[in-house]
């Protein structure tokens, strides 16, 4: 029972406990704090890289944020009409990207197909001053409707997005579930298969109040830290969401929370 | 000893407790949840009166949403050229605003007096297309540099600008502060004095991360829900903030922090 | 033959005589000069009643005007998706409406049925704040595909959209072969059957660069001033457009360009 | 006597048997034309190099989309308190940069020096988060006082801005004044001395609606086709402001305007 992937639940014991640890004592502000230092390298090992980590305290923050530093106010983002950038964030991306248009695609179980999105981008004129761009492919892992992606299938789309010089983005707010599900390592869903830019969720998955944006490329984030303060993201004391992170993947506890006989 | 009302600090033992009490069960999201409920009823007692409340997590998010219910995209805010909405959100006002002109005006002590204002607003002619029309003036209490305004102060600065229409925002990221040191009662340095909107900080005076923007006149709210789910502000667990507020608020503790012997 | 109504030409004679003769001597300045005023009583004749005219160069301008005083920043304008406003103007309405999101509906020739509008509508849920909130309806006279609605197709579109509130705009751009294709005045197909806001275009029918935003309520044009001014189109030397729809206007010469057979 | 440097006047007589001769047949729209492509030869001849040039009918839009296309939202234009672009645009600045800061400086005739330009940078931490970065500068030539800027003062400013990277524009509404008074090519007083990004005026010297963005690096041009569609101004009869600048340039009669003696 995954009783904990809920917005009514509240946090897991483990991220509780990271948090009062971190209450005691003083830290340095604005995500400059030894916890925030540790969850970055935390993420460096789950994803077998170097990345530049964004902490956030919600999930339409951090799917914003990541689709604004990558798409211009006249660019086009592709997603499932039913995607939550799409559909349930009261036109989040369109403030944050300053009018990007949003372009909803069909797709069974919430699920995009390289076959569909390369029809869309076929109907959208390279260069046309008249059109807004598309530049950007948005995939929802797991989907809304509860479906994962495997490797090959994110490889697929981004070999459609690739001669048009979209980047992509993969919003992770059920990113436990999918690793779950699929059997995979975070790497091989993500960066290996193409993703440039990952909202990991926690808030669904045992946090309190945690997303973080992970981008694989340190050219995509030079924006990031002043898009973050400048919508009211950047937390003075940026060790809450810092602590409960380390609560989350401290000892696969964020794994744990689903397949308990995974659990080390 | 006043430590807490500092970003390094942690969270006070309270505003600890209710944060973990609030996370056994199960709650209704985004808001809608007991705790929010009863932190609105404790504003409105501690306000005397109904209130409208917006629980977000910064100040610069209470701040911006604030100035961007109440200033239109050509309209100008004035402020003291310190003030924290001026020089240290990094253009979130003028980015929740759709472009707004935040003017900054001088002061002793980062504090405003009617003349100054008078004097800006005769600059600034009515009705004129071609420049921004002043709006709204947002005055921090305490102040940048620790001073108070009096009731009669603000009053004073409230009578300034109602021939030009303008609203009155409070900056009250040291609220607290500014209540201890003046003796007087929130409403009577709030609405009883003539502010129509304020932000009331909780970030530094012994909460995580909880803020709240307390608006007068219900009629300057009806923006706020829209504005606030569309910035990302709009935590699913929101009874995360609640729960902050309630430690805060109950038993007066958010005074006892700054005047043990004033604590009941 | 209707050479005139294109990009393509030039403008017509009487266009470019108002022109020459508006440009000997001086006059006022940003609209406040004889020929404004003369077109504002023109169009006030034109449609039967006292409206509010703001004159641009272009039509995405006079678009993206009309739609930014009506509609906020999360709210969403329904419309044929391949309208003007959701398909040629490289995301303008997103950009003057601070991100508005403009949904495309589908319909035989460009046009528009009451029922897939009240489908729509039904999909969206009223005051929901994780939506964006349907506030226009967007319909294009003569449609992109050159259609026409009559007075009654537009009355029971404004009557799917009364019960939700929404306003009701039309884009004009071709509106003279509307007007001359239906043989209506053109009161009958605008605020008679419920249109608030018209584009009336001119420069696809013998002007240089000239369009009209025509208001029908005052209360829905008061930001219009400044809307304009502060996206760079209110012209200095306003009389230039105002002379263009003075000759357009004069012996109805706007409709003989497409029917002489019916000119005065 | 100069009367045509005004807004009240009509234009020049070669402006406008210019306008007319466009008039005749048929071109190509949205700036593909040959009256524009001949315009952007005259400037390149003008400014002795390639450059990038974009035609729009007022100065506001003008000024608005280059400083949009060099200033990110949380960037900061430096200029004179009383610039144009500062004070009477009602805010265009800021709406087309999606809200950068316009930071107003102080000096004599509305002219800036390098010292207050590196004070006020000193003041502006550079990489801090809480604070907008400074991107350009931006000064008048000739001022709003009617005073102009040598060669020298304008390397003198760029000297003062470049340790920071800021970018260098030219609000030349009044340029041929500039051009005149100083005996100086336009070259001397734009590229050569450091200028990015100038601002060519002819609506204030002959023509009816018609101001050039010069780019003198192309790679600051490449945001600009978007930018100017996406804000209206994109003519689709292009040739219309195409044979304005025509008239203007040919012969050098926008010399010709200011000082008669001189002309060819």
């Amino acid at each position: 029972m995954n009783f904990v992937s809920d917005n009514l639940a509240g946090a897991s014991a483990p991220v509780m406990q990271a948090m009062a640890a971190a209450n005691d004592g003083f830290a340095a502000g604005y995500g400059n704090d030894a916890w925030t230092k540790r969850v970055e390298a935390l993420f460096a090992e789950l994803f077998e890289r170097e990345v530049a980590v964004f902490l956030v305290t919600t999930g339409t923050a951090a799917n914003s944020l990541a689709l604004a530093s990558l798409v211009q106010p006249w660019g086009a983002v592709l997603c499932h009409h039913e995607a939550h950038v799409a559909a349930d964030e009261c036109g989040a991306p369109e403030f944050f990207t300053g009018g990007a248009k949003i372009v909803g695609l069909p797709g069974d179980g919430c699920k995009l197909v390289p076959d569909v999105v390369a029809d869309q981008l076929a109907r959208m004129r390279a260069g046309a001053v008249h059109q807004v761009q598309p530049q950007l492919l948005s995939i929802t892992q797991a989907t809304e409707c509860g479906l994962v992606y495997t490797p090959a299938e994110i490889a697929a789309l981004k070999q459609a997005i690739l001669p048009r010089g979209l980047k992509l983005h993969m919003d992770g707010a059920r990113f436990a579930n999918a690793v779950a599900a699929l059997g995979c390592t975070p790497a091989e869903i993500t960066w290996k298969a193409g993703v440039d830019v990952l909202s990991f969720g926690g808030t669904k998955n045992g946090a309190f109040a945690a997303e973080a944006v992970i981008v694989f490329d340190p050219a995509d984030a030079v924006e990031m830290p002043w898009r973050r303060k400048r919508a009211g993201h950047t937390l003075s004391k940026g060790r809450l969401i810092g602590a409960q992170f380390e609560g989350l993947l401290a000892n696969r506890h964020w794994l744990c929370l689903l397949y308990t006989s995974r659990c080390v």
